[in-house]
């Protein structure tokens, strides 16, 4: 068997001091100036050809801004399917470039499916002779547990890891995932933590991780108890408007656990620093993504 | 507003006579003997390269035999993601080659997301700019309700449809799916119903569809009381098992509703039937699509 995953990430938490994540998503209307002149006005297959290559050079630059600062990153492959096969070469050539800089890859494709089609995906994604090889993948699991085990297969086999949407921000999530007593959430989280069990290493942290927004009230720390030793993924701060405190109130005793993402809020400027950011992005993103890091400092 | 997708389909079921869909899953082990010469023994980026071509021209073949014999053809994402960017390629090529044939095109990528993220897969997919040009896509509901909105805006401009998922028949589907009271199924069908209300046609059918699997007792017929004018997506039968009773079980009474997929029986052939297989892919898929058809006539 490979490295435990949930060594890996403790591993590379620890060596940059902190649980800070930052999401690669490229939103085409807000990239640095020079690279929107490249595909502005065009369209079709034009605009993604152009789009793609100019979304590569925003990818190389935020990666060489992040490396040695946080430990991960989470490319969102919707805005890399939206540009179609190009976008996806693209992805591919970041995956390996962010593999290259020494940084975790969790590949936010949100898959779930059943059989040999969650194995494709499984592959696609998670070997090391995958197209688009991530340590880690974002998992959904409404099809059952059964449609999580190919994907833990192969972790296993690549020392690769999973976050299974457990409980998500948006304004419907409690739809299905409270639905129930106990809460639909809650039953994911008691097989997650089944599941990961016997895939945990020596620091406690194992390869079957979860989604878990950042809430108030205790509901996160309600699902650390149900899941000790799964690496939290936490979306919804910065421009989705989670607090500090509330990314993190999932953390366990000894600081680990909670893997705080920021996207735009890394990537992107507010109005008033758009000309600051244009003059040189590198150095823009890299000092956002200090300011994140250290929000989110870990000494273990 | 364009045309809406539960007429389209209701046109292209009568035009047929049958509700049978064919899954357009390249199982790379599977194909005919000559084009799986062209990747055997291959491997990494050589090995994607060679089997995407490969399956450009299985599909081409698929296309060509089921046109005019079914309504639609349902490609399953996963199986082009595995071969990464060039997959994604074949992927677009064949979206527009079902189109000019006349296909309805069932995008099988059980997407689910937030936001601004599920919107860009929306228009990957459902867009006519989109990269993956389909008439419609299956969604995962787990996120919430409002996940499911961006889907449905894009089908409002193009005349798209979706597919979300309900009922699954893996092994372990009922343990989300038939959590709490009433059941999480019954929850997102009440919801479909809404959203699909107003977005339904002259057929009676909406563009907010269900996939509900091929399973024994009254669930599906249950569930067709939920949503009157949702067409399910039945996967389930041939290779995984199901039979055609009940397969169009949650049929409408007036024979509308269920359109029913084949994939690996439709595709590939059974251990006896290689050899003829591999002499004429053509004839025999087209065979098998017909025979397919035959036990899923409709007369509306």
């Amino acid at each position: 068997m490979a490295d435990i995953f949930g060594d890996r990430m403790a591993a590379a938490s620890a060596a940059v001091g902190n649980c800070a994540v930052v999401g690669l998503d490229p939103h085409l209307d807000r990239l640095p100036a020079h690279l929107r002149a490249r595909y502005a006005g065009r369209s079709g297959v034009s605009f993604r050809q152009e789009a793609a290559a100019a979304v590569l050079e925003f990818n190389q630059v935020v990666i060489a801004a992040v490396r040695g600062v946080v430990p991960a990153i989470k490319p969102q492959f919707a805005f890399y399917e939206e540009l179609g096969a190009p976008g996806f070469a693209v992805l591919e050539e970041t995956c390996a470039l962010a593999r290259e800089a020494g940084l975790i890859i969790i590949a936010d494709a949100k898959r779930g499916d059943i059989a040999s089609t969650a194995a494709a995906y499984a592959r696609s994604i998670l070997a090391a002779d995958g197209p688009f090889y991530a340590d880690s993948v974002t998992v959904n699991p409404w099809m059952g547990a059964d449609t999580l085990d190919p994907f833990i297969s192969v972790c296993e086999q690549t020392g690769g890891g999973i976050f299974v949407l457990v409980r998500t921000t948006n304004p419907g999530s409690a739809f299905l995932q409270h639905h129930g007593t106990p809460r639909a959430a809650h039953q994911v989280a008691r097989v997650l933590a089944d599941k990961g069990a016997a895939l945990t290493g020596t620091s406690g942290m194992s390869s079957v991780g979860a989604v878990v927004g950042a809430m108030t009230g205790d509901e996160a720390s309600e699902l650390r108890k149900l899941m000790p030793g799964a690496w939290f993924l936490v979306p919804g701060v910065g421009a989705q408007g989670g607090s500090e405190d509330d990314a993190v109130a999932g953390s366990r005793t000894d600081g680990l656990g909670c893997l705080v993402n920021s996207s735009r809020g890394v990537l992107y400027p507010a109005p008033a620093d758009v000309d600051a950011y244009n003059k040189d992005p590198m150095q823009w993103i890299q000092r956002a993504a200090s300011a994140h890091a250290g929000r989110f400092i870990v000494d273990v």
